[in-house]
């Protein structure tokens, strides 16, 4: 009907820019792994691995904007590269494309509609933790369990589903998906605590983003809330003064890291996460062995293992 | 699992103040009429008239943080009331939801499927073209078939998909959709080059933005080429210098206005729209007759007629 097709190759470029950079990829993998365990074939689980993905991708293009954050996995954030109007269409692509790519697997009608209606559930719930996440930067009395909820929503919301679909792909029974689903939930919980911790005890260029930067951007972590619950007074108004302060200096940020450290704060989270990672891989249980169940304990002990 | 399951109000609020604010609610009238046209019952045309709706207000609470605009239906912007990472994930929040509420119809699950590609597709198309968009601005040399190629992907795709889906759940034919569609693209195509028209020419009260806001961003509108092809060197400068020109003074807008004016490009576009719209109309033709009929020809009508 019109003579010509233009496809603006520069969106592509911007859409695709973190998803070359790599990533851990864990979602795929737990996609595939879920999908194995259960004795499915990985080949259909492959359009639902990249469905999610895309998904977390969009969301992370976003993020950026949002926080203004200049690095992402070692290279520079979507919106630095190619400003803030055509990123925001690369991640709204990118969510589009998550569909796409979902909608070409070849499985049963009713079953791809349920993991439709579970992926896009699960986008609300990220949409809703992301909120809160901008909400919480605001205030000083975030409590633990109001961490967990958005944690829950940011985070192990689409962990959740990439088990659960990656074990419905596969032919799981019922008790098999919700016993997948809570390992990828109590692991999503471990994950953002260790990426919490990480936050401001890496190795900066292991990390590929400067160290620090939750506490500048006002960001609620498990850390901060612990700090607070537990601090005085002089040790409460050495950690405020930074937290949410972009003009903070480098010895100040040390100084409140050194505070939180004191208080036993990253020992707490410490022990946090390894508690979650102990429930997750106590999912596992009753599954009997195999080189995917092996897998995923290892999944596990690297979430609280790894140094970026 | 969690103690607390926080749902942030404001988020909500904010997705739906555009929604609320109204509009012309082009597309699921469109849903609804295509489904009549062929006999089927607008009921089961609900949850995908909605989708189409929310896709829409998703990509417009985008594109006025992209375009900065302060005004939209008569209100505020999204982002002018809520700041921008908020609007951002409003925007995305009602792109999720748009497939929750497609998810929620009862229809045949492999028609169901093909919808769901097919409105995904569109939303595509709408990232392609908004990509366009923005790319044009930086361009003079814009032609009139790479300007119609993205409006076709920026505005037509999604009112096609409109028709289309509201015919195959209504139970159209094959060929019916087709005319169906094809009605919905040259619709949207005119609907777009009277919105051209209608930013250098409404009343500003009625169109509920500002008036010449079009030029000042620098977007490439039917007139705009029109004028650019036609203009001596004085007509061009005086054009030039107001096209992305924020600062623009009210009576170098006026004075471009008039030049634009001058060149016949006001009557070029509406003959061009009118063209279209007596395309559209041609594709009932084999319709008989129905008060669905009626009324999707006094929509063609009214989209040329419309003061805002």
């Amino acid at each position: 009907m019109f003579p010509e097709n233009l496809e603006p190759q520069v969106l592509y470029d911007a859409s695709e820019h973190l998803l070359r950079a790599g990533g851990k990829r864990l979602r795929p993998f737990l996609v595939f792994k879920a999908c194995e365990i259960v004795g499915g074939q990985r080949h259909d689980a492959l359009p639902v691995a990249a469905s999610i993905e895309l998904i977390h991708n969009f969301t992370i293009i976003h993020d950026d904007i949002m926080d203004d954050d200049s690095k992402r996995r070692g290279v520079p954030t979507t919106h630095v590269l190619w400003g803030v109007p055509l990123a925001i269409t690369a991640g709204d692509m990118l969510f589009a494309k998550a569909y796409e790519a979902a909608l070409q697997s070849t499985i049963r009608p009713r079953q791809l509609l349920k993991i439709l209606t579970c992926i896009t559930h699960a986008t609300i719930e990220i949409c809703e933790g992301q909120a809160l996440d901008v909400l919480f930067e605001k205030r000083s009395d975030v409590s633990e369990n109001e961490y967990l909820a958005m944690v829950y929503k940011k985070t192990a919301a689409l962990l959740k589903v990439a088990a659960e679909s990656g074990a419905l792909v596969g032919g799981g029974t019922g008790r098999q998906i919700q016993k997948l689903g809570k390992l990828a939930t109590y692991a999503g919980l471990a994950f953002q605590v260790v990426d919490d911790i990480l936050g401001i005890t890496a190795d900066e260029t292991i990390l590929g983003k400067p160290v620090g930067s939750d506490i500048k951007e006002g960001k609620r972590t498990i850390l901060l809330i612990h700090a607070l619950k537990h601090a005085d007074d002089t040790q409460r108004q050495a950690i405020l003064s930074v937290v949410g302060n972009r003009e903070a200096k480098k010895d100040q940020i040390a100084h409140a890291i050194e505070t939180i450290s004191a208080l036993q704060s990253i020992h707490y989270a410490t022990d946090k996460a390894q508690t979650y990672i102990d429930k997750a891989k106590n999912q596992l249980a009753s599954f009997p062995a195999s080189s995917a169940k092996d897998i995923l304990i290892d999944l596990c002990d690297y979430i609280v293992s790894r140094r970026y």
